[in-house]
């Protein structure tokens, strides 16, 4: 088997064979491929796409180069939840311990910040003492005694992926469906679980900008789930505006822990408790509407929050900082943005929202840059409000004043004020599962 | 600049401009950009195609990455010919001397033979002595003294395409018009003719294999010379069965030899005054009727031989060789192949019958293999001739009993005889010039 022929076979539109495929993906992680072989077939799929059964076989490809996360050490059914990625998503530190009070394990592999968006592990580094570093006992045994573990990706998870997305980021083939589904995909089923939710983020904040294409790549990652034997579906939801109305990590985790008190912004209790209610269905506890009470139940019964308590202490973390948020980092800089004209909030362009977070340290910048926790954003106003001239808009968090500047220009810029009124988007745009996409 | 804009550009179907162009082929041939980022670009490109102005300054980018040939030192009009290659093309060893007898200069560098096509390098040094090896100056002396030089590419020609082409080679993107054309053309304008006439091959035995495409190419390529300054044109020719009955090297130095003493077969007579004639018109030399007569004196008159000798002669070759072309190089061994049926021969597999024609010894499976001067094929039939069973229809020639019998099957699988008398084919499709594409 040759690698050219492939390549050709790709580039005039046709189907790899499984052999292929393997093929393909075992020889560029061996480095018998070489990285211009691999760069032009990316290239081809980028154009010719992927059949769902060849998507199917390389996520598996994918899955297979490195270790394969064995999670038979804790009973129950264990259900996984992914998000593509947005500003201000912090459902995982909600979602995961309601699901958990529900019943069900969550014994997840979290990721670190990636350009605009937030990751799970840096905002429960915000966490003093917190460990994110778990080894398989532990993770297992917290997984087991609190009903939910979130750790960061071991080191051998797909590597294939690893070496796959470094090579399509620098050749201009992030952007393709399928390749984004094998990527997704390839790391959830090395991560062990029963079944995976998947929260497929669409609008101005996320990867993918459009419902379309939001549609098209939750149901081609259902797809390759089900064919893998895990239970698995897809909410389609909003990130045209930053979800709650904090980012930032310790902000985060602040505004997380408001919502497992039984506060907190009603857009973000209402996704968690639908993302929840997601999890459990896959796990079979019951109808949608059986799941979503259960959800609610765990939620408003304060046992979500000791749940999320309780694994927090299991992972070396400050307990005293979750009862009273007060004592997470905060930044000791603040700056008002206020409103230049009155009007409606009529759209914040929230791909630049998050960018301006990361310019106060929020994020990283580049792979080494160190993460300031208490930086970040507190929104006071979200689309659909009115603001008078001069009217705070928002409030922002740094450590050092020069900061400011940038972040507070980015963020005037991602906000679009009008004397119309924005319509009233959706929270959530539809449900993928293996019976088909449903948009509501 | 950023290789990875330019590769996005191109991938979402936009018009690179003249600077990122000239980065692009700069920063690959300097080694800052890597072959992994030039492999998806060459992917995108197969997939987007180029406008002509790109064509034409990706062309001007390739010939300016090494050294311009100056042929200043040269009286007269310059004027090159190219044929994109095929099976028992020995034009140029007709075209060029015909073409200097009448007044126009050929200082010209040719190729090596490439895969299953031959090389008019390879078939010039079949005759004993003949260099192809030359200084600057005595190619341009001997172009001076007999009008036409023809020498093998210097080292340093356009080393971007070089470069670039053996990435293609491994990442099946070859078959791109436009890149196959900046390729060609790159060469072309580093070798620093005044005009060039190209010969497009259409066929079975032509890296073209269809007229739609071949024209595609003549006009892409007749597009960058023109860009360029060069008076170009094309002839979109017949390459779907060998030209002449001669095939490989000193078996094609003799056969076009013939030609020049006034003998030969008609297909290659006459599409060599065809080309000739081309030549002239481009230079000036008058009407397409005109110059056609010019060429058939020159080549009736012998003063086209004249030109031919005074060439071998200057380049150090061994002028009674082709006094008495018996004196070539011949292989000691000798295999009839004989009709299996009767009836007429329907189609020669162009391809195929030079692939034979490499397995005898002619051409080379590797780089590195060695050739065998004398080795080759003579054809007794062609297309719309009519055999009798047991008959013999080629002879092949080698220095190996052993390479027979691989090379006689291939041969046979290349010929097709049937009932039905084939079609008379035309022997030139079509013309393409600065005014457009015109097909006869």
């Amino acid at each position: 088997m040759r690698a050219y022929d492939c390549i050709a076979k790709k580039r005039d539109g046709g189907e790899l064979t499984e052999e292929e495929i393997h093929y393909m993906i075992s020889s560029y992680v061996s480095g018998k491929i070489p990285d211009y072989q691999m760069a032009a077939f990316l290239m081809a799929v980028y154009f010719r796409g992927m059949t769902d059964r060849e998507t199917a076989v390389m996520t598996q490809a994918v899955a297979h180069s490195g270790d394969i996360v064995d999670l038979s050490g804790i009973q129950g059914i264990k259900v996984d939840k992914h998000s593509t990625g947005g500003v201000g998503d912090k459902t995982t530190l909600i979602v995961a311990p309601v699901a958990a009070a529900c019943g069900v394990k969550v014994a997840k592999m979290s990721g670190r910040g990636l350009g605009h968006t937030g990751g799970t592990i840096d905002k429960l580094e915000s966490i003093p003492g917190f460990s994110t570093s778990l080894s398989k006992e532990k993770f297992i045994d917290v997984a087991n005694r609190t009903g939910l573990s979130i750790a960061g990706q071991s080191g051998n998870l797909a590597p294939a992926d690893k070496k796959m997305y470094a090579l399509r980021d620098v050749t201009a083939t992030v952007d393709s469906i399928p390749l984004i589904a094998v990527s997704i995909m390839g790391k959830k089923l090395a991560s062990g679980s029963d079944c995976i939710l998947l929260d497929v983020k669409t609008g101005s904040g996320a990867f993918m900008k459009t419902l379309e294409d939001s549609a098209a790549l939750a149901r081609c990652m259902v797809a390759i789930g089900e064919a893998a034997g895990k239970r698995t579906a897809a909410l389609i939801t909003n990130m045209d505006e930053p979800l709650g109305n904090y980012i930032g990590n310790a902000l985060e985790v602040k505004e997380a822990v408001e919502v497992l008190k039984g506060g907190g912004p009603s857009d973000l209790r209402q996704l968690s408790l639908r993302l929840a209610a997601g999890m459990l269905e896959l796990a079979g506890k019951g109808s949608a509407e059986e799941c979503l009470k259960q959800a609610e139940e765990a939620l408003n019964s304060g046992r979500a929050l000791e749940r999320f308590l309780a694994m927090v202490k299991a992972q070396g973390g400050d307990e005293e900082c979750i009862l009273d948020t007060d004592k997470l980092s905060a930044a000791p800089l603040r700056r008002e943005v206020k409103a230049e004209k009155e009007g409606y909030i009529f759209h914040i362009d929230t791909e630049k929202c998050g960018i301006a977070s990361v310019l106060l340290g929020a994020g990283r910048e580049t792979k080494e840059s160190a993460l300031d926790y208490g930086a970040g954003i507190i929104l006071k106003k979200k689309p659909g409000d009115r603001v008078a001239r001069g009217e705070v808009m928002a409030v922002l968090f740094a450590s050092k004043e020069e900061l400011f500047h940038d972040a507070a220009e980015k963020f005037r810029e991602a906000v679009e004020i009008s004397e119309e009124r924005p319509k009233t988007e959706k929270l959530i745009f539809g449900k993928v599962s293996q019976e088909g996409v449903e948009l509501f």
